[in-house]
């Protein structure tokens, strides 16, 4: 099976979605191959009130907009495909195989996102596979977890989203946080300590502590944690154990394909989105210097389809360095 | 009067109104200065379909929404107050100037926008002043000129976009383009050609030809056009001209402060949208190497507002040149 495209976009999150309206509204024949269902990380998300235009909006119904936007142009949406390698052909285009499923593009959107990170502690793996009490997603799980205790790690925006969240389905809900401040923004931490602080409130803080591992038979019965400032461990009973602790870039298959960073980032000119490859763009939460956010993604996805406009005019474009009123020094 | 925030916008388009909703949400003190009402030029459009989330949405609506959630979060708008002077103190900080009306912040984000470029003919300024014929805005003015004749100028997406509009409303529409070839997206010259082609059509297209002066008594009456492959001339009769050439950055208060590119455009570094003046982001349409689309613009100001966490935690940041992974070789 061989099919040919103008653009193929990698990954079918807000970056990917926004990339395939702006390239399908150009009438540029254009598949998103996305490994899973669209939506990527903000799929996970209940309540989005950051995205301008929307003052509150699940992510599932957010996502469904987005592909239902891009797919009325012409976009094509593959689902459940995997891509396994990348090809810089001879003739300058590009080969993008998923197992043995071939297709071909004059040019490449990469959006793979970024992945839950993992704590790494003994138990985790065992209970996460077994669906018995290890959970990466606030939204999906915690309906689960009603009338039970649960126990949440991590200090960022979606550790504390995911926790209030949390904390409307379960018994009780123990937030573990290995500093002793938070690095979410300000307005969650305030609505987080108002909740700690309500009368018989569910939810209680443990700063400067962390999870060393996670213990039970068949389900997860409680977390081991160990706090930082006096050393004391102790075995916190729980039926459930959320780890909110950020994530890492879906990059893994290209490792061989682009530059990436230390930490996996897909490199890039910041300014027109171009990877080491020619006719490869990035876009979203899987380049160096992406700030995460639902509008960034969103906002690179369109910048990339521009810029592949100046690309198709005129290929020799992709080496020219950026001007140096786009690298002000200060 | 003097009042002190943590961060001023300088312009309360969608650029603005982004970075607000998240400088609002970090419970930053906030303050859009906007010299007339907010929305920027995108209030002008009444049918945008390429912000991922709203399949269609009028201009007009989709800025009320965004600026009653930066509202939500607690920023203020102040309307009809037009930034005349900006500088930086010594102590690091930055006043912004509205005339007589002082303001200071610890952070500035520049979102001026864009204005519409005039075409420079005879009868132009005369007509327009007097609201007798000449507009800049086919959402705004078409309704004036129905079952009239009008001429339409350009070439790019806002002319065919608004010369579609135009046809709904005037009986007869003549779009004049001095090449012969549309720079607008191929969906929308698809739609154009359409309507041309409608048997009975109410649009005629003028390629290759030029308009060199507007004529008229108290209200237009015609618009002198130039053939530039013959150099016939004629007196095309019209009821109004709508002048689509693009627009010009609304940057000219801002020349003695910080760097500005030959055409006027902010200069910024692309990854953190930092401008030359230390403590002063730049966000959407008025920024070199903007993409000039709603959701560049909105992640723009998404990005200058996390930007700008950097710098309150470390003013030196400022200074940190991009890395290396940022200014990739092709």
């Amino acid at each position: 099976m061989a099919e040919n495209y103008d653009c193929i976009i990698v990954g079918g999150g807000p970056a990917g979605l926004a990339a395939a309206l702006y390239t399908a509204r150009d009438r540029l024949k254009t598949l998103i191959l996305e490994k899973f269902m669209p939506g990527g990380q903000i799929s996970t998300t209940d309540r989005i009130e950051n995205y301008p235009g929307f003052d509150r909006v699940g992510g599932i119904e957010l996502v469904e907009k987005m592909q239902k936007q891009a797919a009325a142009f012409g976009a094509e949406i593959k689902t459940g495909a995997e891509v396994t390698a990348l090809k810089k052909l001879n003739d300058a285009s590009l080969e993008v195989a998923c197992d043995k499923d071939k297709y071909f593009a004059r040019a490449v959107i990469l959006s793979p996102g970024s992945d839950y990170r993992k704590l790494g502690v003994p138990g985790e793996d065992k209970f996460r596979n077994a669906g018995a009490g290890v959970s990466y997603c606030g939204t999906c799980d915690a309906p689960f977890f009603k009338d039970k205790s649960v126990a949440a790690v991590g200090g960022g925006n979606t550790a504390l989203e995911d926790t209030l969240h949390l904390c409307k389905h379960a018994a009780k809900v123990a937030l573990i946080h290995r500093r002793d401040e938070f690095r979410a923004t300000k307005v969650l931490q305030e609505e987080l300590l108002a909740k700690a602080n309500e009368p018989g409130s569910n939810l209680i803080i443990k700063y400067s502590t962390v999870a060393t591992a996670i213990g039970g038979g068949d389900k997860v019965q409680s977390v081991k944690l160990k706090d930082l400032k006096t050393g004391r461990e102790e075995n916190y009973p729980c039926d459930g154990v959320f780890i909110f602790i950020g994530m890492v870039p879906n990059t893994g298959f290209l490792k061989d394909f682009v530059e990436l960073n230390n930490a996996g980032y897909i490199k890039c000119d910041c300014a027109y989105l171009r990877t080491s490859v020619p006719g490869v763009f990035v876009a979203g939460d899987c380049r160096v210097g992406a700030a995460m956010q639902l509008a960034t993604a969103v906002g690179d996805g369109v910048n990339a389809a521009m810029a592949l406009k100046h690309y198709f005019r005129d290929p020799n474009w992709w080496h020219q360095p950026l001007a140096d009123e786009l690298k002000i020094k200060n």
